[in-house]
């Protein structure tokens, strides 16, 4: 047999998640948006934007190449802005043709996705739940429940993140709170059709 | 803004998972393997191997490409075949440096893996552990429970399967009933190194 290993080949590790908290043992990166980092975000920012966390992201940190797979929870609150259900900002990949898969722990609310052109596509998000996120779908997570929403996400290593077009165009439709439950409307600030 | 989407855009989908029998809700391939199946893989094959399943794997298929995401469930049933528990087959990937990441969801065993140097490393699989396998690293789970052991595999679409090495010289360590527990001790039939 030939052996022909690289001299950086990785140590397998394992990591515990909580279902119900999201959280991770061991936690060692947590990445925490408040609302104040959400400001610009919502249509109606009735209230002066705090420092209270909207969501927390659980990273599992690998190096981030093409033969890697990234993965993390979210632990996204229970709650309104003006009307629209909290969120996560949203982002398309760098690298735009790259997947992800989102398997719900807890909670329930809708995954919101967007393409380039403006198409739009709306799922439901709630335990057991696996949510594939083809290549060049943005994507953005909404809580439209009572209690936090948790979910674990995987994605290519070297997919990457471009949040900038999500925050100046906004996505095509926002999540709103209606007599009967949550409603997908459109977005009367999204400039990026 | 420029719009420049390749015409073969996938549209997002989703899938239940039942995290306690593995099912996929739709669940349109199922691979099953019997005790025959695996015939040649357990040191002490005792008993003539029949067609009883040993494991099945519920799989959501999409494009092998390096930028989607293959996932599936695997339902491993309890058992022994000569001292041995009920195990997979296991394999490395084709593409030796594709990770993967495996979540348990119900049961308990012990995943081993091994690299085509003979290194081993073992690890504890119960629910709510995110097992890592780096790339280069085989991968066998192994039931040492008594229900059937069911988790979660994602990995990146090109890894490829090489069944074969493992077929023809086995792992360079099995896993037996002891009077303790489950042992990890040497495969007396291993080649590869
Ligand atoms: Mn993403
Ligand atoms: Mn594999």
């Amino acid at each position: 047999m030939t052996t022909d290993l690289p001299a950086d080949v990785m140590v397998p590790f394992a990591v515990h998640v909580d279902f119900q908290s999201g959280a991770l043992t061991p936690d060692p990166v947590i990445l925490r948006r408040s609302h104040a980092d959400l400001a610009g975000y919502f249509v109606n920012e009735s209230d002066a934007p705090g420092e209270d966390e909207m969501y927390a992201v659980h990273e599992i940190r690998v190096p981030a190449t093409n033969n890697n797979l990234l993965s993390s929870t979210t632990v996204l609150q229970p709650g309104t802005v003006g009307g629209e259900y909290f969120m996560t900002k949203g982002h398309f990949h760098a690298t735009r043709d790259r997947a992800e898969i989102y398997l719900t722990l807890s909670g329930q609310g809708l995954l919101v996705m967007a393409l380039e052109d403006g198409t739009t596509q709306t799922k439901e998000m709630r335990p057991g739940i696996v949510n594939y996120v083809p290549g060049h779908w943005a994507h953005r997570s909404v809580n439209t429940g009572d209690v936090p929403l948790v979910f674990y996400a995987v994605y290519i290593g070297d997919a990457g993140y471009d949040y900038a077009t999500i925050a100046d165009q906004g996505f095509p439709v926002i999540v709103v709170e209606g007599e009967d439950g949550p409603e997908v409307v459109p977005n009367p600030r999204y400039t990026g059709r």
